[in-house]
């Protein structure tokens, strides 16, 4: 049985996420069932494909991954399910698979129109419950993608944000902060190497007006209280604070810019 | 093996969630353990019941359902289990299940009388651990309900909220504010149909002094910003805000009167 | 197939934990796998060793306990499994276990040095990913623990709160606040035992000015509104109050100071 993952805007306070689960165990008892995160903001499909893009690759190949964010539901968006060389992706076709698609092949993308796998009643609010769990759950008992509806074409995708190259700079972007404090940003080792073609030791990373020479390895590698940059474990630039939050200490939230130049060396 | 699921006001800050599913692995290694949700309000025993009432009918027929709300652990409030026609009920006699018993039928009722079943020390402030979760986890091995204890009667109801018809109006109120600001109300689809005999766009839902005209299906059918009313996917009559939140826009909270007027055609 | 827990600091808006399981699933599909808490305060070693102290005991034994709270990743600390007479403990040798290993016997320690077991590359930042997970996915398999590494010593202990004997008093901490808003201390029921052999009716409790006479059982043997004194769940001498929280209604917070005193019979 393909184990399933779940990333949902719901919250854990409501009993949504109770009720996807007990849905999916009705049609796939024996299915591992774990959630990625239940704490998108609400609505924040660019939230929701950033979560997916920095987890989905840690799961065994043939995973189902179930996301649900969807303001649009009830609505003329359509319902897909794709699949890709790491696994299944079910849910609306409004971007949340974007930074997904980059990375994996895509195989197969069809529409959810074949009503058979939906609840026999579907909700004009909560296609979680009756269209995507009982797809995802459908899909872990190994039922083929096909069987699931058209094949599906013109996905809609988001405009991901990407470090922009000025003339005597980079200008990358904060796209998420941890529950550590830390930044993270859209700066990607493999474009670094593009756009910063110098010693690491050789940087200066400019934050909310902190300047912060050169790149570290790890926490440890500065003093307490101190920022630093470095490669993070999902191999994007971001910048912390030892013992300490980032975010916090330098007033910075998801948008902000972080601007790198050459220094003399 | 039954699945067993787990609604609780202990949050997740603490340990007392790991703690009960430690126990139940002990005694019952294989049963798939589901949360529905720890984040009822301390002692909340009516927002438990609702929380219930709107998530275990989509768990497979037979499930264990163990529920701890329990302001009064270690008084002389019974300990329960009962068996309904959609699956095991345990907890606290204090209410807890009445929004289910209105749906489904009892079959049987225990008060867990049996210290067999119980951890070999009973502590006078965790019955979830020491009582109800190794009952439900024996449960779900498949031990038959009367050997848990003596036959309970009288079990103990909650008086629940419900739709008042007044003169020239129906007031409802607000029974929960979901995460997303959606106001969730007292009024069933049924009760709609016998209290408001009318047409669907000749009504308005008044809350906290803002008026809405007429039902929506679904929020894309307003523009962005706007509230609207709506059945929602629990077929209550909700509140909702297009791509925002109607709980912060209409300062309106768990307790508020939602009024329903005929309009003129 | 061994259970795993999992205790952190990683809070449950970001990946981490969801990456955590992924990388276990696909070493040990078949493994359960519990969360205690991911709520440990960032970085706060003392709160996880007391989360794991009241929780671990709970679960079977050999149970594989990953905890992961690791200031100091990347840097020289030691990477660390145990097993003890409970189960075995995976993670940063910073004390974190310090707790536990003062009830159960340790039967062996390992350095975690065989990178046969970690993911194919270890980044500086998450070893929680890329070391912690893997091994205990590995040992929930069955993979004997001297596989793993060389032989440990000198482990590192925290310095544990400890209540003190005064002339005429005994003084405990306040060593955690839980979600309803009770204060567990640092005096558990066996060193009251031995530092105040006196009637339990005969104490005088002191918290931030207010004194509590005698020990209570549980709630309901205080009016509503009222504050208590018990030995809680976990035997640890605790102060609660009846419907409320003694947290906010006595202002008190971890660190405090609780006072007991004989009084006059």
């Amino acid at each position: 049985m393909r184990a399933i993952t779940l990333t949902t805007d719901f919250g854990l306070r409501d009993t949504y996420v109770g009720i996807l689960k007990g849905v999916i165990l009705s049609i796939a008892p024996g299915a591992p069932i774990v959630d990625i995160t239940h704490e998108i903001p609400p609505q924040d499909v660019m939230a929701a494909t950033l979560a997916l893009e920095s987890s989905v690759p840690f799961f065994p190949r043939g995973s189902v991954h179930l996301a649900v964010v969807d303001p649009g539901v009830g609505s003329e968006r359509h319902a897909i399910a794709l699949e890709t060389s790491h696994g299944f992706l079910v849910g609306p076709d409004n971007g949340l698979f974007t930074a997904l698609l980059d990375d994996e092949d895509l195989l197969r993308a069809v529409r959810l129109t074949n009503p058979r796998y939906f609840r026999s009643t579907v909700s004009a609010t909560f296609h979680g419950r009756d269209v995507f769990a009982p797809v995802a759950a459908y899909l872990a008992t190994g039922i083929p993608l096909p069987e699931f509806g058209e094949a599906a074409t013109d996905l809609v995708r988001l405009e991901m944000p990407r470090p922009v190259r000025r003339e005597h700079s980079v200008e990358a972007h904060v796209i998420h902060v941890d529950r550590f404090g830390n930044l993270i940003t859209d700066l990607t080792e493999e474009t670094w190497r593009q756009l910063m073609p110098i010693d690491p030791g050789l940087v200066a990373i400019i934050v909310r007006g902190e300047i912060i020479t050169g790149l570290s390895r790890t926490f440890t590698d500065v003093p307490r209280g101190k920022a630093l940059a470095y490669f993070g474990s999902g191999r994007r630039l971001e910048i912390g604070l030892r013992d300490g939050s980032a975010a916090l200490e330098l007033g910075a939230v998801t948008g902000a810019t972080v601007t790198l130049r050459a220094i003399e060396p």
